[in-house]
């Protein structure tokens, strides 16, 4: 892939999060890998998304250095390169505020699986992470956001589990390309705005049967998907 | 009708589910049958609504032999299968996940008649199904999951109660025609919201008295029904 | 005033409860009297807003008999009858099933005046009536509800609280025109949700001081009112 | 700055409330003062928003008395009258009663720091003010409800801390200009509807650790932040 190819679905991704009524004002950003290339594209910090170019967005190298763009990159950058690092499977990632799953995140709960959404596209609970401890806000504070989420992952697969809440912060998605991840950032919004009201109807609910998750999860993904889309050449996992 | 005209009433119909927010990405379908043909129309696997056209729309026989199409037709087609045969009375289902109806179906509650909204198209409590078995799960899970949701209905009339809730997955609402189904899932998410809104407001509220849920669906259902609306030939069964 | 612009009125009236997100389908009217010429407006049963018209929509004498219009009209006429008849004040009555102000109907709940919004409005709670007996919903039931508003009202002035919840069913508002009573339908149905939420984050929240509901009410109101806008010659009475 | 462009500032930001889904018919406004030439700008009372002018917006000298304009000015001009003078490093004023924060504003509790969104924008809680006596309100009402916010600040910095919600009533926000006040208005009504779903999933939610407010707030303001926007020349302080 060219580089510009990545920038143009970097500024592309972005943009669509204010459409997807996922951010106010500049409350998010998407970033992308290019790991032959070694690069990260990423939005510029604070940018309106309706200024977003192919100039301008932010090109940087795997330790962060600005190799193209006006502005500086995103204050979020530290946390994506944990993430690049860690999940070597991923290639985007997108950071977002959105309403339903920052509930969740400011509650400091995993999101249970309530249901077949949820579990047609993220394999069992969506994961919490811990607060992070005084020192650890008070020092690299970026990076070790990344740090805990990869904590948080220990023994969980990032693949099957393309999604996670950051306590008293947010929710990051992520896949293989700019279009999944931000695909799964309005999945997991909308997922957690089926369990909050799940939960306030019935505060007892319980996740659905370990068979009924297995069953969506691979009927859609692995070697035996039979629900995948490649007819449409979306890359998409949808319902129906 | 000629099967055209079915092609796109159904085409139609599922285009209406994003217009209705009904539906995310492609998390929904409708489906009708023509039973003197002995054919089904229905939206293809994952297909997005706007690339849908009378051309590429599936159509397949009784045994879900596909006969039209250049796509395979929705996972959900052995549901729809059971419920065509079940139910002779219906022509179209609609499959949704919409979030307030998702809501109850993920506590696996029926939704109580709250008031003459609900009881205008629904007679009585909106059932919600069992959670299928893991052998059920584990088989043949859609064609199964038709077989849970006739399983709720012994008993109950799916003309007077045209929908249902299947616990922990979503909504699936029918009718005489596509136009009718389609409506019904309308009605059914905003039934959903306004008894999520009761229930937390008022924890102990109880159904409408039984003389109530009689007049209301009576006066637009039946032979003394006062409420029809023959006069706009929208088929349409509303409040005023 | 001419026929004609009340029937204009009526029409536009209608036309705005879809755009006020009041109504879906046709779930609501609005109706008018001329005390004069003795004579209701009112929409046609079942009609789409889109499709009403001066020239459909139904105008009856004040027994009900239809004088104009090719359709019947409104089911809910017996209800604006019984209301024009109760309150000589009252000039237009609006009826719809809005979401919030529908919970607390189904709920049975009065609405309390938690706050300034409510109090420039609503003098004091926005009752709900009780539940029609079997007997009356059995027997003449449109007109049996306009009678229980009726009985709910009994010792309150229905211009200083212009508007009802009716138990298990949904609201009504009224006003001198109607402009008026369509302001206060959307009106009602955000206090309705704010409460919804003062409720659920605080259940022992208290309606705000006597004190404080005279002084946001009779600066709008009456013969010391300081905050009329007929400057502006809309009629209309707002915040700021 | 010239007169006329405050107007303009004072104009545009009063358009903004709809735009922003933060106010219904007229029930906001925008104030905003020139310290240098001893007058304020705001909106007449119960002026529509799509009719405000440079022409018709209202201009008062410090006294509240009408300098320019052809209507009276905003019922809530003594309000903004004590906040200018109590807290000489604001600029412009905006009042709303927004549907989240009302709602905290009606229970009468602080927003508690649940998350980064909040951090960034406001340190530590949302303030609620008590609610009036029964002398205030039957007294100098509305220059009372200043003083009484005034009351509510001692010890807090209005810039740190730049909104406060008024019990039983709605919301004002503040900025060093009208930008940045309606900004403000934005953000708190979305950080009052996280918090309130918050508070619903997990009632015994918490607030962040101190430090991560500090970190949150100190990396967007004072003399140690390296998270400004001067780049874009907003004056926005955003997350990414």
């Amino acid at each position: 892939m060219e580089l510009l190819e990545l920038k143009a679905a970097v500024v592309a991704g972005n943009k669509e999060l204010p459409k997807q009524n996922l951010v106010k004002y500049s409350w998010g950003n998407v970033g992308a890998i290019d790991r032959e290339k070694g690069v990260i594209v990423i939005k510029p910090v604070g940018m309106p998304y309706d200024e977003l170019t192919v100039e301008n967005v932010s090109v940087v190298d795997l330790d962060g250095k600005v190799l193209e763009g006006p502005f500086a990159p995103s204050v979020d950058l530290p946390i994506d390169m944990e993430l690049f690092k860690g999940f070597p499977q991923i290639n985007a990632i997108v950071h977002t505020h959105s309403t339903y799953a920052t509930m969740w995140a400011q509650a400091g709960m995993d999101i249970p699986c309530f249901g077949t959404t949820h579990a047609d596209y993220f394999y069992r609970s969506i994961p919490c992470t811990r607060q992070l401890t005084d020192d650890e806000i008070n020092g690299d504070f970026e990076r070790l956001t990344g740090q805990v989420i990869l904590e948080r992952f220990r023994g969980l697969d990032p693949v099957a589990t393309p999604g996670v809440l950051v306590a008293g912060h947010g929710v990051f998605t992520w896949g293989k390309d700019v279009y999944d991840a931000v695909h799964k950032s309005v999945v997991l919004e909308e997922i957690a705005k089926m369990a909050f009201g799940t939960r306030l109807l019935f505060p007892e609910a319980q996740p659905v049967p370990a068979a009924l998750m297995d069953r969506h999860y691979f009927r859609k993904h692995g070697v035996n998907a039979y629900f995948a889309h490649d007819d449409y050449g979306h890359g998409m996992v949808d319902h129906d």
